[in-house]
């Protein structure tokens, strides 16, 4: 069984405290929140807000913003002990010395109110040793069928992918939204295109998935959606996003 | 049972066509094609590929691309029959007076050698006349259980939205794709975000689905990634973008 303390209450750290209380494997025996008043949802006596009334334990999992790991971190009144954090853009080798690091990155995007399968949840791995790496696996394992070790150099390009096939995505997805109710539509009509749009990619490559007037160099109608299109962002969008796709770089 | 003929040997022909063959209240007596040799999967018969052969039908469905629908419409060689195109951004009234205008739109992306589920496709009429319309909704029910009422000016605003949704999206997949593969990074790390990101959308309205640096306003890991991006058209993707979802207009 490995002992784990959770640091955080943000969307990461709620919900892998929700998945570690079901695991079997793992015994989450703390979660350590600077914010006590947090809406985290576990026994309370479990939760501290002082870093010295942290607890001993194998891993400790810090799931705080990127501008806070260092801080909490170093903070941890522990030494040679694993702590790890969960950002996809911080590298290994934090100014950590007197404990050993190591990340847990469950790529995932995670959101208040909308629960996740974390057994579907790919999650990369990085320690300094081969022992942590495997205490990490086993961890990583206890939750999903999907880990990864990924070093730091190649963590930070799935995070910039991500950002582009998820954040980028849901925000191309709300312009949509709001040409919809611009024009009296129900959004509801363009649901099963999005999610068509994603199932695709299981089966072929973007590259070949491509369909649209800009990759059928359809001039007409993408003059006309030009025309069609009074907000300036998001025709400067169109514009960019079209020539890409025409460019097939 | 309605009696009709498809023109057009394309993607959202066949896929027309695949739908209408196991469709117990319509009646697909006949399929024009200019090129006889292209490869939809329907018994031989039925083909015909001259303009001159188009038998009688309630319902001609011209299901071919944008530009050359003027001319299929033109040639059919009936009078006073419901003829509709598929087409998201054409307008109801072709120049087209001998026959009924009218038009049947199935909101999806269709490729070659993937199956789609037509019951859950979303399709859009338009009709001349009330009469007309029904005769419509009742060929869209017996395929989908989500037929609407859409005009030509809706339309539009629909099929550009289908291009930010689905045309776009598609393409930051492949931004993605490019991106692990340039870092030897398996795109199937990424699936289960990409479905996610898609799935959210049921559950939750775009705009509060946002996650990622740009929402946060968190400038150093933003800063972080412009570096990381070594191609130029990929970063001013990233650029206006990140804006986008920063002004959140």
């Amino acid at each position: 069984m490995i002992s784990v303390v959770i640091l955080g209450s943000g969307n990461v750290a709620s919900h892998l405290i929700n998945a570690f209380e079901n695991s079997k494997e793992v015994d989450l025996i703390q979660v350590f929140a600077r914010n006590i008043n947090s809406k985290i949802n576990i026994k309370l006596n479990t939760i501290v807000s002082k870093y010295e009334d942290i607890v001993e334990a194998d891993v400790y999992i810090v799931a705080v913003s990127d501008a806070a790991i260092a801080e909490v971190v170093s903070k941890i009144p522990f030494k040679n002990k694993l702590v790890v954090h969960t950002s996809g853009s911080i590298e290994l080798l934090l100014e950590n010395v007197k404990n050993r690091n190591g990340v847990f990155y469950p790529l995932q995007t995670f959101t208040k109110n909308k629960e996740v399968n974390f057994s579907k949840i790919p999650i990369c791995i990085e320690a300094e040793n081969e022992i942590d790496e495997e205490v990490l696996h086993k961890l990583a394992s206890s939750l999903s069928g999907f880990v990864y070790k990924i070093d730091s150099n190649q963590r930070k390009a799935l995070h910039v992918s991500a950002v582009f096939v998820c954040n980028f995505v849901n925000h191309l997805y709300k312009i949509g939204n709001d040409i919809c109710e611009e024009n009296n539509i129900s959004f509801d009509i363009l649901k099963p295109l999005i999610l068509e749009t994603a199932e695709k990619i299981n089966v072929l490559n973007p590259e070949i998935a491509q369909t649209g007037p800009a990759v059928r160099n359809d001039i007409e109608t993408i003059k006309k959606q030009e025309l069609f299109l009074k907000n300036n962002k998001n025709l400067e969008i169109y514009k960019i996003l079209t020539q890409s796709i025409q460019k097939n770089e």
